[in-house]
């Protein structure tokens, strides 16, 4: 018997495996248009921020939608929980290690306040930028309609992972095209990482679909669950999902890589795989303007059962300026992310980010890794 | 010539190189049934413990029986060797690093009472749980019987290597095909990983196999002899075995991957590879109620030539209640087993255990030594 | 669908990740020609060195000339834009670690001074070697003829990426057959790692190709930007390419890895994978004779927005007699660099660099991640 | 152009990078015969002391022939060059770290002494034991008939890369065929990691090849000169030659792994691969009685140009006896090397070393290199 006919295992790739490879013509990085198509709308800088507590408040939605890039936010989270969501997260920033985690389950259990919804959507709104906001699948149907009523204009429905189906007692699985003909703004859904997931999803209307199940060392989820795909594999994976729909229907659907980016490197390869844009968190969680007060959490740090994830301090070492547009006080590729993404479009020889899709990637040993080892033998 | 016609190298995979990619449909977790359906028996929690003195005594077996799982006594160590094998334990643990193994070689030197054979199986069954209790192949044909004759409900036949064909001197190769007309119990044996050796033990009668040699870094089987395979490629060809028997006979038998289990990620990943239980040591022996009081250490430690292992500080961190069902006060994946075998399967879309074994596995980055090479560059 | 299909991945290699395997006749180290041949010119020593200020100024140029090999000075650094530039290299090395990139960026934003350019050249014509000399390619048809006409031999023109077409808008692209008809002295392009880029460059008439984007570990442009190809794979794909361009045309260009160099090792895999010589920068920075005082940095580390490496502590270990020569006092492959290469030579039975070029080449675990594990579990 | 014909790049595994699968037979470590069948000799012991100064002089060959094993003496180090060898011994060993390499190279610079080879080869013979002694290439047909004279056993041929041809000014290359005929011992020829190489080497007439060439970290040659070829595949490589050269000429080889085994297990992979026997220095001079008093070195380390590897601390921390035969009072596989052999062979189903060549290696995540990470974030 040809044991490798049982269960043939594919090989998969994320950003510490894969590099870029320059192109046959190099274009000057001012030349270069970035913005982030979606839809009618356009973003200049192609980075979401997650919807996370620690990330994005309206204040940090207006912020970064002034610079052309786009904040969700969390309408699950403190913002909509409680009226004065500051001093919460206050506490949380303050509370002892072996606090944290009990006072975060606690903080969570709290039951959202619909009238909070309108309220934060409309600070956003008033800020004049685009707002995007995000639901759980489960809560879609009711929370949705009362955003799109307060005028959000785009909604996030976002869970660890999403399908088309949901089989549940509890109650009726989200079909996401009744949602999509329910409320008339653009839905991003996520997350997903396979061909036939993403396929599945774009056919029932969505705008968008987030990218990343567990994607790397960061990500507990792998490491409690063993479930995840490392992030180019998914990426190029729901790319050509996108490709193979927009061939069927002519209708594009945006792949937004989300999870595990660090980098300006790690950006540039999600956007060689296949990206539209990219959504980061703990990046955009220690720039001042960030409501985590140099701390981030994932939202499954709450799980009553299964936590999966810490607070982590993560400092607050820049702004949001200088995150994305430099000048670069450091070397590592962790600031001016947009100024990363020119230098990198330019030696690849793409003037647009869908020109970037045609980019070559090759599988190259780990510098990440080496490096850290460079460092520890050293330091 | 072609030099890889020589002896062609297959790539073989374990748990830290490989990853479970999710399922186009999603499932609530509640609605999942993780039964391990073994013949006429099932287990709710499909975790069995290792016969080793550290893990199992009867207590122990208790214990685990009442909340699901199944637990394995071993039949020729300290609980069968001695009246009170409580205060053998007690001077284990409490010996200084240059004494155990000495003593150790010393205590596994008894013989086996065969008294107290049927006292400790007696106590296992009033206890009202399923008594499943082991024994190495050349002791079987002798103290099998006597088990059985006390009322055991599974016998497991176990050593580092198990095949069907045995050459000695010393003593006749045990015919499994014997030993299951005249236990009337099911039977386990193992370890096994290979396609041929599986298949030859199925066809004898027995009714499930424990896979694993020499699987990973815990195991110095390994170092010593070069002999082992990695888990996931172990649990799969055997699984390969157990579908071309069940397709050729109808008779479905077992698979119990046996080693190197640490979370519930390697949990999930070997079902997902083929196997329809696990059975886990070192987790258990950091219960309060395991027999180890923070202890643990392998049956071939106290080999007199060849010794391998060591009695390692495991520590005391949980509970069996904690590690199994949670709530998990860590979010490495090594409490709430079975919470993290539910969520899994909810991601893949698998309603029981067998539908398992359908999920798609990649071959992904090793997010276990990044993960090292970070804590260590940090700490 | 076959994912596969969307966007192909090819695996790569570095210095790190292959051996090189030894020959069916071994030759005798003295009896081996190691000779760099550039068209007429003859270097005994086949090793260049970098065009960086730390590296290379006219002394440096003289006494590696002197010696068989061939130092690159930068026309467009501190040696062109200051009249002393030992005072500014004494400013740049005493800088304290907070001061040293405002100090740089200032420094390096001075303009060059046309008159320096001939004195420079004139300085190292008089020590009686040959004088290669670097510009960049939006300087190069503005300084180049200057260089041609202080009595350059040899004229570099270097970016990090470099390629025939180029799109900009603040100048014309640089027509490689226009500067090669301009000035009749050889040209030098780099840098390059791609099959038909350099296919395209050597049909302008270039003389030589330099490769090396982002090769490894020490170069910060792949972990900003994503991109880089590790050198075993660059160098192989653009001798590939001489390979073909030869075939068609009967000239042949040279190859000249450059970058991620450390030891004789990876000089001799650059010249099993194809190259005629290399370049190597730290290394020479590391000697006695280096303007850079046991500091080095690279070019794009002043760079205004996107600065990328750092001002470098090296050291001074060394003397370029010891570094190219020996006898060496380290074990380490750091010294005698031509002896290695004699030695490799002689193990694979090449009498030429040119016989060199087919040696077999492995892929190999890598040594020297194990090495250093190995180094920081022991020290 | 298709890339990869330009320099195809075959895959190489070391002992790291293997394991073992168990057979589908079982046989009691007792009842297998581990003998090393060479021509009308047998070796009780398949494992052979390499000809380095730290490991073998005469009264460690006796010693190890004794208990069935084979050292192979140095008949152009301190045994030759001085009448009292073990002053000079003592001075290499207390020489501080900055004097050894100027020591050694002194002291290895003296010549050999005529008539010291004829007493050592004497002392050993008195033992009553087999004597194998090794010369260089170069020397081999001046020094190998007087040690053929004198009543050598078997004459090992022994330089870092060994061909049939090799050019040289200075002397006439070696013609193995030549001295097959002029010296009426069985010779052993080294050190060869090919396929072609074997073939040529066999077809001179020798009986032995030793196969190792820059192995693995341990081995400098590779990080020098970059040439290198890891154990597994360079001793299936000769094995295939081996084979090759039965089926031509119904004369068989001995293929002896020298160098990188540090542990049973590598023994073990070694045999699997296709050895008839090993070659083991450190494991050796570890014992108290090997010459080198807690010491060992390479003999390229006295190099006077390229000294590649030190003199290393080894400590003298077991027994011959305990090395080959156990106890072990170690877990890690460094001793009881014969034990490790019989239980793996055991484990696999072989009753003889001919046996095991059919054992099946499957590439493995390297569990070294996973346990010292492993090591470092506990230690």
């Amino acid at each position: 018997m040809d044991l490798s006919l049982y269960k043939p295992l594919r090989y998969s790739y994320g950003f510490d495996e894969v590099a870029i490879v320059p192109g046959d013509i190099t274009i000057n990085p001012e030349q270069i248009d970035i913005a982030f198509h979606f839809g009618e709308m356009e973003f200049p800088t192609p980075i979401l921020a997650s919807a996370m507590d620690a990330v994005t408040d309206p204040r940090f939605a207006i912020a970064l939608g002034k610079v052309g890039g786009l904040a969700v936010m969390n309408l699950e989270g403190v913002q909509t929980k409680y009226e004065d969501p500051d001093e919460v997260l206050d506490r949380i920033v303050h509370a002892s290690e072996s606090e944290v985690t009990g006072l975060m389950q606690k903080v969570y259990s709290a039951p959202v306040k619909d009238n909070l919804i309108g309220d934060r959507i409309a600070a956003i709104k008033k800020g004049g930028v685009i707002c995007a906001a995000s639901v759980t699948p489960n809560n879609a149907k009711r929370i949705g309609p009362i955003a799109a009523e307060a005028g959000v204009d785009i909604l996030v429905v976002q869970a660890t992972v999403t399908t088309v189906r949901h089989r549940s007692k509890s109650y009726h699985g989200l079909l996401f095209s009744e949602l999509c003909d329910m409320i008339k703004v653009p839905i991003i859904v996520g997350n997903c990482v396979t061909y036939s997931a993403a396929l599945q999803l774009m056919e029932t209307g969505i705008a968008g679909l987030l990218v990343g199940v567990g994607p790397g060392a960061a990500c507990t989820t792998r490491e409690v669950t063993g479930v995840g795909v490392p992030q180019v594999t998914g990426t190029m994976d729901c790319a050509a999902a996108r490709e193979a729909h927009f061939r069927a229907t002519g209708r594009y659907v945006a792949i937004i890589t989300d999870g595990g980016i660090r980098t300006g490197g790690d950006i540039c390869k999600s956007l060689a795989a296949g990206a539209d844009a990219v959504m980061i968190g703990s990046p955009f969680a220690q720039t001042k303007e960030a409501p985590g007060r140099g701390y981030n959490w994932g939202m499954a740090t709450p799980h009553p059962a299964l936590p999966r994830g810490t607070r982590i301090k993560v400092g607050t070492n820049t702004t949001l300026q200088q995150l994305l547009f430099g000048p670069s006080s450091r070397t590592d590729g962790t600031q001016n992310l947009t100024g990363a993404i020119r230098v990198c479009l330019g030696m690849v020889g793409a003037s647009t980010l869908k020109e970037m899709h045609n980019a070559e990637l090759i599988v190259a040993p780990s510098i990440k890794t080496e490096g850290k080892i460079w460092q520890m033998a050293r330091g």
